[in-house]
C-alpha cells in the first residue's frame, strides 16, 4: 500500500437505463451503461472521473451515490430529454442475449467535452461509443500513459477508418472474442490477436465471459480462468465492470509491468464475477476490497497444481 | 524418471471407421473410435490394453502399427462384419458438429471379453459405450486402482439406471460441460459438479474443448487453460485423446495424489490439443514426449503473472 493517491482513472461511455429479461426476473428502469459499471469497480481501487450524458430523468441520487465513492461526475452533462435506454432478453442459461430495443435519446447528440481538470488524466478508459467520438476525446488528452478501448460489432463494420485511427492511438484494446474475430476477420483466436495487435495496439485483452479472458502482449498469452460461480443473475455490466476493474488496479498499482498487468487481469475477472451474482450494479454496490481480495485467492488457487 | 515398466492402462471402447466433413476437407474412411484415439495417446506414458471389436475391413496393419507402439491388441476382438462407422460434419469454426450418420455394424454385438491377462489391470478407462457394457467390463476387473468413466448424452437420457450403477463404481468421470448439465439438470456448473460428485465420483473432469478443462474433487476445483492453437484442422478424438493422456500419464506417475492428478490434466489438455492439428490420429502417430513436455511449459506458462 502506498500512501499517496492512486491516479484518476477517466472514463467515457454511456449512462443508461436497461430493462432486463432475465431468466429469474424482468426488471424495469435499471441504472446501467458501460460508465456506470466501470467507475463503480474503478472505484474499488483509484478516484474515477467520468464524462457521460444523462437526461432530465436521470435521478441526481445515483450521481450523488458515485460521488460518495470517489467518482468525479463532472464530466456528466445533464442534456434536456430522456437518458439513453438499452431493452436485452437473456436466454436460459445467460449465455446470449438479444437487443429488444434502443433508444439513444439524448445519446445520440453526446459530444464529450472534457472539464479542464480532466486533461492530464494518465489512465483513459475509452468505453464502447462512436469512435469518432473517441478520437474526439484523445484530442482532448494532453498525457496518458494507459489509453484502453473497447469498441462493438457496430463500429467494427460500419466505421472501420475511424475505428483503426482509435486503435492507432489505443495501448490496450479490451473486447470479447467475437469482437476481436470480426476485426481481424480471422476466426482462429491466436492469429486474430496477432492482427489486431498490427493495428495500433500493444496489448490485446480478450474478453471471453464464462470462459475467463485472455491477454497478448510482447510477453506472451496469459489466461485468467473464470471464477466458477454458484449463482448468476445478470451479466449485464460484466465486461466494462472488468475493463474499468483493470483500470483502477492499475492505476492504483501505478505501474504497467508484465507482472502488475496480469495481476489487474486477474483482479478484473474476480469483480465482473461478483458484478453477475445480481442485477445491474447491485453487487458492485456493496463489493468490498477484502471480498475482492478473498475471492482472487480463490481465483489464483484453481491455476496451482498444488491444492 | 523410474526404471520399472509403468502399470498397463485398460481401454474399452470402440474402433471407427469416420467420414468427416471438416471445413477444409471432406475425407472418408480414417480410422478413428474412442479406444484408439485414447490408446494412442495413453502409449505415450504408458502401455495400453485394448478391448474393443472390428469388422473384416479394417486393417490388419493398424493394429500392428498399435502393437508397435506398446499397445497390446490381444483384447481387440475380430467379428464378421463390418467395423463401426461414424459420419460427422463440423460447423466453419470447427465449434459445433452434426452427426450426418452412424452404424453400429460389429459394434451392435459387442459384448466385452477381457483376456484374463488384463484382469488385473490397475488403471481403467471406460470410454462412450453402453453404460451394461461397462457394467460387464467391471465385474471382470479384479483390482482397479481407478476407474476412468466416460458416456454421453444417449445413455444420460436413455439408460440413467445402468449409467448410475457405472458411476457408483468410478473414481473419475471424465464428461463434457454439455453432459454434465444433462447428467446433473443443473446448468450452473458448479451446483452440477456438486451433483455428478454425489452420484458415486470422487473427482469429476469436465471437458470443454476449446475452453479447456476443469477438475472438481475433495481438494476444491482446478482449472486447465486450452493450449492457444493457430492450427486447427480437426477436432475428432480430442476428449478421448484427452481420457487416454490423463490415465497414460497417472499410470507411468503411478501416483494419484492431487497434484499429481493436476499435472496428468494438464499434460492431457496438451496432448489433446497436437491432435487437433491434423486429421483423424495423424499427429498423435507422430506425437513424441519431448513435443508434448515443450508444450506443456507453454500452457503452464500462460497462467503464471510473471512471464
Amino acid at each position: 500500500m502506498t500512501s499517496t493517491t492512486p491516479s484518476p482513472v477517466l472514463i467515457v461511455g454511456s449512462m443508461a437505463f436497461d430493462d432486463l429479461t432475465l431468466p429469474t426476473a424482468t426488471v424495469t428502469d435499471v441504472v446501467g451503461g458501460a460508465a456506470t459499471y466501470a467507475a463503480l469497480a474503478t472505484s474499488l481501487f483509484a478516484p474515477a472521473r467520468v464524462v457521460a450524458v444523462v437526461g432530465t430523468d436521470f435521478p441526481e441520487p445515483v450521481l450523488q451515490d458515485l460521488q460518495h465513492r470517489g467518482i468525479d461526475t463532472a464530466g456528466v452533462c445533464r442534456a434536456q430529454g430522456r437518458t439513453f435506454r438499452w431493452a436485452g432478453r437473456y436466454s436460459d442459461d445467460l449465455s446470449s442475449r438479444v437487443t429488444l430495443d434502443t433508444q439513444l435519446n439524448v445519446f445520440a447528440d453526446f459530444r464529450p467535452v472534457l472539464p479542464p481538470a480532466y486533461r492530464d488524466s494518465a489512465f483513459l478508459l475509452l468505453a464502447n461509443i462512436h469512435p469518432t467520438l473517441q478520437l474526439e476525446v484523445l484530442d482532448q488528452v494532453t498525457v496518458a500513459r494507459l489509453v484502453a478501448t473497447d469498441t462493438m460489432n457496430f463500429w467494427i463494420e460500419g466505421e472501420r477508418p475511424a475505428l483503426e485511427a482509435v486503435l492507432k492511438r489505443t495501448h490496450t484494446l479490451v473486447i470479447n472474442d467475437e469482437e476481436l474475430r470480426q476485426l481481424a476477420e480471422q476466426h482462429n483466436l491466436r492469429k486474430a490477436a496477432a492482427a489486431a495487435l498490427k493495428l495500433g495496439p500493444q496489448r490485446l485483452i480478450v474478453k471471453r465471459g464464462e470462459y475467463g479472458a485472455m491477454l497478448f502482449d510482447e510477453h506472451g498469452i496469459f489466461f485468467t480462468p473464470p471464477y466458477p460461480l454458484d449463482r448468476e443473475l445478470d451479466p449485464t455490466g460484466a465486461g466494462d465492470t472488468f475493463a474499468g476493474a483493470l483500470l483502477g488496479y492499475l492505476a492504483q498499482a501505478d505501474d504497467l509491468s508484465p507482472r502488475t498487468v496480469r495481476r489487474a487481469l486477474l483482479t478484473a475477472a474476480t469483480v465482473a464475477s461478483f458484478n453477475v451474482e445480481d442485477i445491474g450494479t447491485r453487487r458492485l454496490q456493496s463489493l468490498t476490497r477484502p471480498e475482492v481480495e478473498h475471492r482472487l485467492g480463490l481465483l489464483e488457487a484453481i491455476t496451482r497444481v498444488d491444492p
